[in-house]
C-alpha cells in the first residue's frame, strides 16, 4: 500500500477501522493534521488507556526555538514525526519518533518584515504529507515542498502576495494530486481564494475566489465594489469526504469589520450577506468548482470569523434510524452547527456557549435570529454581546471520538462591547473599523472544554478554565481526551466523565492540538507548548492578565507509559 | 534559626552533616548557587538514589519565556523556588517548589541596547538569598534587591557603568550583612573590581579594583598605562570560607587578549604578569582587602579567563594524615590546581584536558613551564594550542562529593591556532586582538564529563561527549551525578563508575548546572534547558555544526520519583 493509497484511504477505511475498535499498521501514524481527512483528532491507539493514564510519563522534549505562539501539530508518518516552528525562524524539522532526535530541519528564508502581516501570531500549524512528501504553507504566502525522508526543497511557490496582508499559517490538504490551500488577510481587506497546485510540480492547477466577483453568483451580496476587499479568506485546514469528492473549507470574516461598508449595517440586511465571508463552503478538489455554501453568520458584524474546521461524520441526526452524513461546526458565533454534508444545509443549531447576538437559528430560513440590539454600528455601541469576537470556540481543534459519540470543544466565555468607525482600505494595513472592549462572560470561568453531543444538541459535561484560548483537543480510542490549556496543564480526561486522570504543568500556555502514535512499539502522545504572544493583545484586560500569568515557551513534549 | 543563621552556618555546619551523610531541614533547600558557600553543588537528599533513578520522572516543566542560553540555577527557600531569565526581558519568578506554580514574576527593566555589552551571551545564572531578601545581578551594572515573598523592589544600585562593556550575569555573594559583587567586560577592557553593598540599604560599603593602580602593590606587573583597561573583571560566583573569613573569586583574563601590549610577549615576561587577571583571589569580605592571589596563567596571552569557581574542600592533600584546608579549581589553562586556600599557594597543579601550552606548572617558582612555541604573537602563529580559548573547563560548574571524594568535571577538548594584531581602546567596544581559529583536540571526541581525583591528580572515570560546553553538574548522597549536556541529554550518572543509570532528552542544549531540593515530601532535581546562542560564534566550524545541531530551548524541568 503506498503512502498515497493509504493517504487517501484514510478517511473511510479508518473510519471503519476506527468504529470497529481494531488497530491496524496504518492507525499507528498521525498521517495528517486533523488524525484523518475527516479532522477527528481521534486515534485507535490503546496502549494509553484510562486505566493506565496515571503512569504516562515524560519521554522526551524537543525545542521549537522559540518562545512564542506554538500552535503546531506534528504529523508522524513511519517512525518519523514532523514538527514546525514559525516565531523566528520558520522551519521543519524531522524527528525520530521514538527518541526526539533531529534527522533534518530545514529554515525556510523569509523575506525580511513578513512579521508584520501576521494579524494575530507569528505561527504555523504544521505540515501535510503525501507520497514522500512534505507541504508547509509559508508565512510569506508560498507552498514549499519536502523531500520527507531529506528536506530536500522540491519546490517553492508563491500563492498570493504577503504584503497585502497574506500569510499562510496552517497545513495544506491534499486530496489526489494536489495541493489545496488558501491564506489569511480578513484583517488586512485581502480577497480570499483558494489554490490548488499539481503536488509533483507546484505548478497551479486552478484557483477559486471565495468572495465572487462581478457576474459570478453571489457578487450582488456585496454592495458597491466592497467585494474588492471583502476579506472571507481561507486561513485554516479542510477536510475532505472522499466519497463525494468534496473538500470543505471555512471562510474568515468579511472585511472590514464594520459592516456598513458592506451593505445596510442593519439585521435586516437583504441579499447583502456577503458571500461566502463567515462561511463553510464545499469544493470540488477536481477543478476548484464551490458546490455550495452555508453562512454561520450572513453579514457579519461582530468578527465571527467562520473558519473553523468541519468534522465529517456519519450520525443519525435526523431521527430516522440512519446515519447521516453531515459537517459539525462550532462556530465562532456560539452555535453549533450541524450540516448535511451534501447539500449545505444546516440540519441544526444549537448555542454551545452562551450566546445573545442571535436569539437562535431559523432552520427554515437558514439564518440566524438577530437581537437587533447587539448589532454594533457606527455611533451605535452594542453592549454585552456575547460570545466576543474569539469566539465561541476558536481555531484551536475539537475532536470527535466515534465511541462515545461525543465531541470535545475548547470553547470561550467571553463577550465584548463593540462599536464601529469609518475605515478606508490601505493595502497591507489593518482594515477593521471596530472598538471592541472585552468582558467575561457570565459565570466566573473565561474558558470551558465542552464534551458536546450533536443529536441531542447538549452539553454531556464540561471541565471550566480559568483562561480563554485553551488548547486543541485529541480523543483516543483509550477512552481518553488530551486537552491543553492557557494555564499550562496538559491532562487526560476520562472521556465519557469528563474526570480529570492525570495532568502535568509543561511550562506555559498550551494551544496546540496534541497528536498520538506508536513508534518502536510505544504509544506516545505529543503536544507543543508555547502561549500566544498575539492574541492577549486583542482582549484588553483580561488580556493584560493573561500576559502576567504565563510566560511564552517553546516546545514539543512527547509523553509514554513506561 | 533565622535565615540569615542558616545560611552563614551553611557552609560548615552543613557540610559536617554532609560528612555525616544525614539530612536536616537545612538540607531540603538550595540556598545558594553553589548549593553552599564551598560551591560543592552537592545535596545531602538521599530519596532519589541509584537504586530508584530509573523511576525518576517528569515533574513539571516552567517556561523561561526565552529560546537562548539559559544558564540558570534555581535557588530553593522554603517551599518556593527562585529562577531568573535574561534574553529578552530579565527577570526573576518566585514558583512553588512542588508544582512550578508561579508565585510572582518581575521584570527587571533594561535600557535599549544593553545586550550588545554582553560578550558572550545574554545570560543570567541565578539569584542570591538572605534574611527574606532576593538579590540578583543585572545586565545593566546593577544590583537589585527584592522581597523574597511579594517580590517588592527594595533597592537597585548600579556597581558599574554597563556602556563600558560590562554586565552582570552572576548572583551577588552575600556574607554577613554585605552583598558583593563584580561584572564582566575582560573583552571590552574593562578594569575589574568588586564592590560590596549593604544588603538592607543598597549602599556602597566598599570597593576594591582586581587590577592595582599606581601605588598600588602589583601595579608594576603591567606595562605603562595597560593597567587601566587591563580587564581581572570577576564575573562569576565566589565562594566563602565562614571559618577564615575569607572570600575566594576568579578573575578574567586580562585586556586586551594580545598580549604585547601589558608587558614583553615572551615566555620570558619577567614581571610583567599583569596582577590580579587570570586569577584566584582571596578577599576579606569586610573590608575587601586582597589577603592573597594566585595566577594560573600570568601575562595571559591565550584568554585563559580565570573565572572559574573554587571549590573549597578539606582533604589530606599533604599526605601527613590531616585534611588540608585548599580549594579545588579546572582552570581554562588546562590546570586542576590544589590551591592552600589559607596562602593561596599551588599545592598541585595536573592537568585534567590535554593541555600543551605548558609542559608542566612550576610548583616551586608557583608559575607556569611555558613552551613558548604555542606563545602566540604579532606575525607569530602559534598552531594547535590545547586547550582552546573556552577552556579545559569553562563557567559550567563542577561539582564535589564528600562521599566519593570526587569532583566531577564538565570539560572541553578544543585545541586552537592563534596570532596577535594590533588593537587599540575604544570603549565599549571588544579589545581582543587575536585570530583564534578552533580545532578539535585529540581523540575525536569535543567534550568529557570527568570524575577526578584531586588528591591523586587523576582521573577515576570520565563520559567522553560529542560536544563542548556541557552543562553543570550536582552530586548528591544518592550515589548520583546529574550533567546534562549540549545534545540535550539530562543524565543520572552512578557517581563512583560512571554508568549513566538514566537520561532524557530535553530538547535543547544544557548549560546550567541542576540543583535539588525536597518539597512536600517529594526530592525534586531541576535543571534549565536552553542552548547558548553567542558561545558556537567563538568556534568556527565547529560552532557552526553546534548551531546546526540544536534548537535553541528555554525551559526549567522538574523531575522526582513518582
Amino acid at each position: 500500500m503506498s503512502s498515497t493509497q493509504k493517504l487517501l484511504a484514510g478517511c473511510a477505511a479508518w473510519a471503519l477501522l476506527a468504529s470497529a475498535g481494531a488497530a491496524s499498521a496504518m492507525d499507528k501514524e498521525w498521517p495528517i493534521y486533523g488524525g484523518n481527512y475527516a479532522n477527528w483528532h481521534y486515534s485507535t491507539l490503546t496502549q494509553i488507556n484510562k486505566d493506565n493514564v496515571k503512569r504516562l510519563s515524560f519521554a522526551w522534549a524537543r525545542s521549537l526555538g522559540n518562545a512564542f505562539s506554538q500552535e503546531t501539530t506534528p504529523l508522524v508518518i513511519g517512525d518519523t514525526l514532523f514538527v514546525t516552528s514559525a516565531n523566528g525562524p520558520q522551519y521543519v524539522m524531522a524527528l525520530d519518533a521514538a527518541t526526539g532526535a533531529i534527522r533534518w530541519k530545514v529554515e525556510l528564508e523569509m523575506p525580511a518584515g513578513v512579521q508584520q502581516y501576521a494579524c494575530c501570531g507569528v505561527v504555523n500549524r504544521g505540515v501535510a504529507y503525501s507520497d514522500g512528501m512534505i507541504y508547509v504553507g509559508r508565512l510569506d504566502g508560498a507552498i514549499s515542498a519536502f523531500d520527507a525522508k531529506t528536506g530536500e526543497e522540491k519546490w517553492t511557490t508563491e500563492i498570493v502576495d504577503y504584503k497585502q496582508g497574506s500569510v499562510i499559517t496552517s497545513p495544506p490538504l491534499v486530496v489526489k494530486d494536489l495541493v489545496i490551500s488558501g491564506f489569511g488577510g480578513g484583517e488586512y481587506g485581502a480577497r480570499g481564494y483558494i489554490v490548488a497546485l499539481d503536488k509533483k510540480t507546484g505548478k497551479e492547477r486552478w484557483k477559486t475566489w471565495t468572495v465572487p466577483g462581478p457576474g459570478e453568483p453571489g457578487n450582488e451580496s456585496w454592495k458597491g465594489d466592497s467585494w474588492k476587499y471583502g476579506g472571507g479568506t481561507v486561513w485554516l485546514v479542510g477536510s475532505y469526504d472522499p466519497e463525494r469528492n468534496l473538500a470543505y473549507f471555512g471562510t474568515s470574516n468579511p472585511a472590514p469589520w464594520a459592516a456598513h461598508v458592506r451593505g445596510p449595517n442593519t439585521s435586516d440586511y437583504g441579499p447583502f450577506t456577503n458571500k461566502w465571508t463567515a462561511a463553510t463552503i464545499a469544493i470540488n478538489p477536481d477543478n476548484g468548482a464551490i458546490v455550495w455554501g452555508f453562512q454561520g453568520t450572513p453579514h457579519d458584524a461582530w468578527d465571527y470569523d467562520g473558519v473553523n474546521e468541519l468534522v465529517l461524520v456519519d450520525i443519525d441526526v435526523t431521527g430516522d434510524g440512519r446515519p447521516d452524513p453531515v459537517g459539525l461546526k462550532a462556530d465562532r458565533n456560539g452555535f453549533f452547527f450541524v450540516l448535511d454534508r451534501i447539500t449545505g444545509k444546516a440540519l441544526k443549531a444549537d448555542p454551545f456557549v452562551y450566546t445573545n447576538w442571535a436569539k437562535g437559528f431559523d432552520l427554515a430560513a437558514q439564518r440566524p435570529i438577530e437581537d437587533p440590539a447587539k448589532r454594533p454600528g457606527l455611533k451605535k455601541r452594542a453592549v454585552d454581546i456575547c460570545p466576543n469576537l474569539i469566539g465561541g470556540k476558536n481555531w484551536m481543534p475539537m475532536a470527535w471520538s466515534p465511541d462515545t459519540k461525543l465531541v470535545y470543544i475548547p470553547a470561550n466565555n467571553l463577550c465584548m462591547d463593540m462599536e464601529d468607525s469609518e475605515v478606508e482600505y490601505k493595502r497591507g494595513s489593518f482594515y477593521l473599523g471596530k472598538d471592541f472592549p472585552t468582558k467575561p462572560g457570565p459565570g466566573g470561568y473565561l474558558g470551558e472544554l465542552i464534551a458536546w453531543d450533536p443529536v441531542a444538541g447538549k452539553k454531556v459535561w464540561s471541565i471550566k478554565e480559568k483562561w480563554p484560548f485553551n488548547g486543541g483537543v485529541l480523543a483516543t480510542a483509550g477512552g481518553l481526551v488530551f486537552a491543553g490549556n492557557y494555564a499550562g496543564e496538559f491532562r487526560a480526561i476520562d472521556a465519557k466523565t469528563g474526570e480529570i486522570l492525570w495532568k502535568k504543568q509543561l511550562g506555559s500556555g498550551i494551544h496546540a492540538a496534541p497528536a498520538t502514535y506508536e513508534a518502536g512499539g510505544k504509544q506516545y502522545v505529543v503536544v507543543a507548548v508555547g502561549r500566544s504572544e498575539t492574541i492577549p493583545g486583542f482582549l484588553g484586560e483580561i488580556g493584560r492578565q493573561m500576559i502576567e500569568a504565563q510566560p511564552t515557551g517553546g516546545m514539543l513534549f512527547a509523553f509514554a507509559i513506561e
